[in-house]
């Protein structure tokens, strides 16, 4: 870290807001503000209304001379470019390449800015400030709408050749031709069944396949949502507990095959199905020391991000911050 | 490279013959012998054997003050303990860890010496002299007795928080009651399919359930070997290429889900199965690009290895051996 340089900003590129953070060497958010992602027609003009409300807090620590760089995760980021790329849901870079880290450096005085998707920027976060701490090989597997991954070996974010490496909700767990089809166009894919919707998934289909009571009945079968299940499997729930079994005995067969890849001394889950805990995360690491290789057995740890608050996203970013401001100097 | 120093000494430790070479800078192998692994009874006396058969190679090149360091290519070998765990073909390794990169260093003037796994040394070759030269994410994958792979992301080696990374021979290809047994006391792993042993049992069960002619009915089902399968599949038996087909199917769908771990430039194959060319790459790469995530279509080089001769494994165990090096300088 810079030491003549106290702060990075942090930004959590979001599909709704764009949240601005300023945070010290030991991971506090000292100022903070945001913008609406998508109240823009252009990269340029989001790009203006960033340094706008960037502008107030860097003047608040002392000016630019007192920020080391910064990070930002977004949807779609690829770190060697430092581009936004064809985001689906960001109606300025939906069909195009977006250099978003130059651009905001160039308005901001030649400031290091480094990029990358949300999910490494938790992984960073998590080895920064998080539940990695002092961990060199970890992964970190984002359980929310999709299901995204950083994976961290010998102490470095894996990106592979071309920017695009850990994209663990996409290996294939159901070859057959019953794999559920997913948003990528292909079959089976681990995110079919383990993110929010495909936990709701799980539920339609085990409510409308039996008769079996259950308190997720009280609501219509298409407005249940993953937060539904963990609430009724909370109560003790039988139906509820069921697809939290489904769900972690997936998700550990998967953890399973990704020990045989880097065998990490941990994985690290992040996202609103965490909060769920041992209901979720029991399910998990039975069915990982179920399947997994005899050597691995017992040995990976199974923890919940040690960021679970609304700022996890911004504290990730600012890792990479650092990270951006240490390869300059 | 420690240019004072012009020579590492690379040994491939196999079941049968251990061989140990002296390898200059530029890749040669410039002296050679071997002694047979099994006729010990300990480890200490298979060291002191092994010492022996290098004095002589040593004084060759003007002592051991010419040697900057040693690697060891191994079954079972792990880069972090230097040691042989439990290695079940070798008769002084199969129930106990044999630190033998310390016993080799003791006995040769504190010679720095670094021990891997086969796969691994393979990796490290590719990279230093044959189809991974200059490149920084690639996977060497062996199709062998087994399927053994090893991983190389940023540049270094995957080895994981306990040394055993990349086992992805045991990657689960079929989740269903139908997965074929594995040695390693599971089910459906990519090994029971795509090693020589996987692809003659693949053989066997084309031929018992049709009665459709081929060149492989001229031996009793039982002897027929992935070499028989090469041998048909050349000369245009329609049975060999189906298997073929079938290999290349499910290695291609393996690598799929790898290039969603790490996405490599290059996926290298070495091994026997392999000098069947086009006829076994082409259903690989097919099936890849068939199977891939959109984003990583058509980017992935498939390589057969640069090193396909006798010495490839001692020249992999000798890139460790300056990696070894240049870690004491």
């Amino acid at each position: 870290m810079d030491t003549q340089k106290p702060y990075v900003i942090g930004v959590d590129l979001g599909g709704t807001n764009t949240v601005f953070g300023i945070v010290d060497a030991r991971g506090q958010i000292v100022a903070e503000d945001s913008i609406k992602t998508q109240t823009y027609k252009t990269a340029e003009e989001f790009v203006e209304a960033g340094v706008v409300c960037l502008r107030p807090l860097i003047a608040q620590m002392g000016g630019i001379s007192q920020i080391a760089g910064m990070g930002i995760g977004a949807p779609n980021g690829n770190y060697y470019t430092g581009s936004i790329e064809t985001a689906p849901n960001i109606a300025w870079a939906h069909d195009g390449i977006v250099p978003l880290a130059k651009m905001f450096s160039d308005r901001l005085e030649g400031l290091p800015v480094k990029l990358t998707n949300d999910a490494n920027a938790a992984a960073m976060g998590e080895m920064a400030y998080g539940a990695a701490r002092g961990m060199k090989n970890f992964i970190v597997i984002t359980l929310g709408t999709g299901v995204g991954s950083g994976i961290v070996v010998n102490g470095q974010l894996v990106y592979g050749h071309d920017g695009f490496a850990g994209e663990l909700g996409h290996v294939i767990m159901d070859r057959s031709p019953r794999g559920r089809v997913c948003g990528c166009g292909r079959k089976g894919c681990l995110e079919t069944y383990c993110s929010a919707t495909g936990v709701a998934r799980t539920a339609r289909e085990i409510l409308a396949n039996t008769d079996r009571p259950s308190l997720l009945r009280d609501k219509p079968a298409e407005d249940i949502e993953s937060l539904d299940v963990s609430i009724a499997a909370g109560k003790g729930d039988e139906v509820a507990n069921e697809i939290f079994q489904f769900t972690g005995k997936m998700l550990g067969e998967a953890c399973a095959d990704f020990a045989a890849f880097s065998s990490p001394e941990a994985f690290i889950f992040f996202g609103g199905l965490c909060k769920a805990g041992d209901l979720i995360m029991k399910p998990i690491e039975e069915s990982y020391n179920r399947s997994v290789m005899n050597i691995f057995k017992g040995k990976a740890k199974f923890l919940v991000s040690g960021l679970m608050n609304a700022n996890a996203a911004v504290l990730g970013a600012s890792a990479l911050g650092w990270d951006g401001a240490a390869e300059k100097n």
